[in-house]
């Protein structure tokens, strides 16, 4: 097995991304090439200690800037490291790409490089959101504004198994994320995606309210990519919120200061707990081999939980998986 | 001017209806007409005081559960509280109605029996939401779960007017709920409405994204019914895991218990400034009078409230300054 990780990308890269990877390679042993500016890589590998023949780089001088229209740029930049990446899986190389860029590029580039899994119109991004019990998997995240009832169902078939596959959750619970919970609720189009998921092999359990999610009512979320980004932007703004209250409240007099000394390891754990970084990338899912999708401020530790989903997914198979899955749902 | 109060609606009512409607009068001096059961009315009133003369009963008999369905419902009991309560506003004999029942129901009663503003083919709920800053006006809250780009312009108009005239904000800058700051971001919907909005005479200052909201970044959000329901439930059940989260890590240790000793009152004050009951209700605007929604949860204060905006609304004469925005932006 092989990792390419776009070293270019990334608002900390190439600096956390090489780290991120050294450290991955440190820790378990797994080939990686890093794809980017050479020298630079060169200048930033020399200061570190790993196994010298698991980390190679290939040459890629182009850069997709976070302004470049995505599509435009992953055609016209051939040589630009988030393209030459997804290539070498393409070609066989490697068997996983893991980027931090430019959210649309890295996903032109995976679509249009790696192509879509037969009888899926639409890959979706997969975000695994911390929850009260665990891990709740969001699909899809943001890659298709506008969906049909049949992209919902395949959200639903995918997250399933990355959520069994590389979660390791067992016969997870898959919930149409609704405003209801009766089947008669809901938009057209999730009226129409609750009767696809009905009947379909997946261990559907209905609809499920926004109020519940977060204390973990189910193991996948599905919703069109609209909805699921605009989740998770108000999720970042109402903890980014939060926190920004309780600062306020716990340094306004010398009592509460006092408390605040006595809480704040506590409150540190819970920020933790909603630390995008643990929970190691997004997968775009239903592309035609493993790509997944880091936060632009990924750093080494989020990187290297990346590569390590990457691993996961490789060594369980999930894209075959997905087409096997897809086609027994037709 | 004269409120009426659908007494018999909401998980406490009547007893906190009652309750509430009588501070309200206290307070402010306005009559206030209850619908419902006459003897049980007479029996929470008998033991308050209030100037006698400004409390009156319509008796109405039948109620609308929470399981009925919503149209049917107000179709086939036209002595149910919430239809009584509708057509006293309707027949001139009250200003607005204030109802806490089964919010479909409420929100059909006004419809059917206030009939929409002319040119307006949805009338939309808009809530009231606390952000850092103070408050910023959701619309639609789940009234219409498919909307159309000129329903969306409605909203931005009809927010514009109540933030301004009602919860006093000079010259409201409305917000278009996306995904993404720049017009050309978004789905079929926004991409749609981004358009109609910038064309039309209200304070547009284009796309917000649900990160920026929490902050305050606009005083009036619009979006459509599905993603609007959906991200109120959200935002309560991210605040009740929050709570919960702070519960478990603030009592696990000697050092913790005493430090949340300390910095309770600061989280009380949180919690207030999160509260619902503090935003008195949310008017379904859009119909051909007034009427204000409010929580089923609603208690004492929740309807004074409630109340207090509905004399405003009155006061501020919503209902005309909506039809002539909407004939001006024809």
């Amino acid at each position: 097995m092989k990792i390419v990780v776009d070293a270019m990308g990334g608002d900390y890269a190439p600096k956390e991304a090489v780290l991120g990877a050294v450290e991955a390679v440190n820790e378990w042993n797994v080939p990686i090439i890093l794809t980017g500016c050479e020298s630079e890589l060169e200048k930033e590998l020399s200061v570190l200690q790993y196994p010298i023949d698991l980390i190679s780089i290939v040459n890629a001088e182009e850069i997709i800037e976070m302004s470049d229209h995505p599509a435009t740029a992953v055609r016209k930049k051939r040589k630009s490291s988030i393209v030459v990446a997804n290539r070498l899986v393409k070609d066989g190389q490697a068997d996983a790409v893991i980027s931090a860029g430019n959210t649309g590029a890295a996903m032109a580039a995976s679509l249009l490089t790696l192509g879509r899994i037969p009888g899926i119109s639409r890959p979706a991004i997969a975000i695994p959101m911390p929850t009260v019990k665990g891990v709740t998997v969001l699909l899809d995240a943001g890659a298709n504004a506008d969906c049909d009832p049949e992209d919902l169902l395949h959200f639903g078939i995918m997250g399933s198994i990355y959520a069994e596959s590389v979660l390791g959750i067992k016969s997870p619970k898959v919930g149409l994320l609704n405003i209801g919970e009766e089947a008669e609720k809901g938009n057209r189009l999730t009226i129409a995606s609750y009767e696809l998921l009905k009947q379909s092999s997946i261990r559907f359990m209905g609809n499920v309210e926004g109020k519940d999610v977060p204390f973990g009512a189910c193991d996948v979320l599905v919703c069109d990519g609209f909805v699921g980004n605009t989740i998770l932007k108000f999720t970042e703004g109402l903890a980014g919120a939060f926190f920004h209250l309780m600062k306020e409240s716990l340094l306004s007099t010398n009592r509460t200061k006092l408390g605040a000394l006595l809480v704040k390891p506590g409150l540190k754990s819970i920020k933790a707990k909603l630390d995008y970084s643990e929970y190691g990338g997004a997968p775009l899912l239903g592309v035609g081999g493993i790509s997944i999708i880091s936060h632009g401020r990924s750093n080494a530790k989020a990187f290297k939980n990346a590569i390590r989903s990457g691993i996961n997914a490789v060594e369980q198979g999930i894209t075959g998986k997905i087409r096997q899955l897809i086609m027994n749902n037709k």
